[in-house]
């Protein structure tokens, strides 16, 4: 077995000659994560991309998408909680909701722990996704069934343009910008399309990708985000199974502040089960290294 | 080759017949990175571990110990700034540092950056590891042999013990507890030393590991620290190349406390360059998870 074929192997997500190991590659990096794969549980190649999902010792549950990891058992909170509780904390009364991609599920759980929540509208392009995840992966897809849901299986890019004025929150639950058609959800013009469709109290959480090795999708999403909207904020959050673990996601509103104008007590008092996400971490969250501030004070 | 083979390689740090790829095996979790490696440039078994400087594209120069990653070019800033500041800063005038481990150099970079500091003693087991970052690591063994700076070989858990009330500052910047001689350094014992060789305002600083996969080491560090000191708080930071790329730290003192003392003008006005830390990341990095905090609250 020549080297060269290794490192083909490893480009494309899972070596095929050594299945019992799950290697995503970081492309910018010439790097990446591995783990030990227990079972695949599922493997298809749906009109868009590659879906796998496998069992494993540690993370219990892995789901991947063109081999880049989505979402795991064992951390899925870190994500889903940060990306959903801060713009829904950030409304007054949210009641209508629209979470753009989020195939897994696990944005609509967090949704639905807001007592305010009277409809979400999950917009995901590939229904093979949603499938695949109602089977395997129950600690994310558990809600779905809810009578509150409703599952649109189309290129969310095009769906939000269908609404004016409709929505309190918006979630880009995007997948990867590279894998699939997750590149659509990273247009100026899409941003522009959400911003329509909200109403005037309207806020907005974009999974932003991370700095160190995809750093131009996370200026570009911030970027184009910021253009759109009148405030436009990044935070981070810890998620220990996606590239270098410091996330990006992007926060946007007409006009509300996510520090000025955030109430901890209305975290304090929420009532439901949260893992990661609490008052002190929403503060916290916007705190941003130096080197990043100075690289989105020049954008 | 069989697939025990593999598996045997990667525990043991580096891949024998597939020189060019870094494998780091983060045992708890059967899982770990890789990276691609340029060119070795240093290899050797010293008394307690053993020591590989190898060069990569994306993360420069990297720095491991018995196979586990202590250092690259790309964020070293991220760990040193974090792991030195927080105490710094807490301190009112410091002017006499212990570092125990430390063997790169990037604390005592940090520390010097500190204009009252006098004299710095980096107190590190292991002289072939100074040699070597000397040698191939000028990133952070810059100051290394600057005057105020007083090298000691021997073991930091026995040489602390040597000194009543004398120092401001004591970072502890030891290796992974399990790698060499590292769990020295994760002992009551060890801790109450550097209670008693810290003066009244003193301030400490100690890696402690991360929680996901080495929750042990977390919660034994703080637990431990907490029972000498009488302010212990466990704070966060980024650090892509550690397991999960969150990674602990834990502040003490004799009473100065992290939040309700810091003083975020003399941040502002440090005049030294610093590129992750700054006075909003210092309050946010005491902001835990709920699952952490839960945790903590139980110690």
């Amino acid at each position: 077995m020549s080297e060269e074929k290794i490192i083909d192997g490893m480009q494309y997500g899972f070596v095929p000659n050594r299945h019992l190991w799950y290697f995503e590659y970081y492309t910018p990096g010439n790097c990446g994560i591995f783990m030990k794969m227990n079972k695949h549980l599922y493997s298809a190649q749906s009109k868009y991309q590659r879906i796998d999902i496998f069992e494993t010792d540690f993370f219990g549950r892995v789901f991947s998408l063109d081999g880049i990891t989505m979402t795991t058992e064992k951390d899925d909170f870190f994500y889903h909680e940060m990306l959903v509780h801060v713009p829904m904390f950030m409304h007054p009364n949210p009641k209508k909701v629209l979470v753009i991609g989020g195939g897994d599920g696990g944005s609509v759980r967090e949704v639905l722990k807001h007592k305010s929540v009277e409809k979400v509208i999950m917009c995901e392009i590939d229904e093979m996704v949603v499938e695949a995840a109602k089977k395997y992966l129950p600690v994310t897809a558990s809600k779905l069934d809810d009578p509150r849901v409703e599952l649109v299986f189309e290129d969310g890019s095009q769906f939000v343009r269908n609404f004016k004025n409709e929505f309190d929150v918006i979630i880009i639950d995007s997948t990867d910008p590279t894998a699939g058609e997750g590149g659509h959800l990273f247009t100026e013009d899409f941003y522009k399309a959400c911003f329509d469709a909200l109403k005037e109290n309207g806020t907005l959480s974009a999974e932003s990708e991370d700095w160190l090795y995809d750093g131009a999708w996370l200026r570009l999403a911030y970027s184009r985000i910021k253009k759109v909207f009148p405030v436009t904020k990044l935070y981070l959050g810890f998620m220990p199974t996606y590239p270098s673990g410091m996330w990006g996601y992007t926060f946007a509103s007409k006009g509300i502040d996510p520090i000025k104008d955030f109430d901890p007590e209305k975290v304090k008092n929420f009532g439901e089960e949260l893992k990661y996400y609490n008052e002190e971490i929403h503060k916290a969250a916007f705190a941003l290294p130096t080197f990043l501030k100075k690289e989105l004070e020049n954008l």
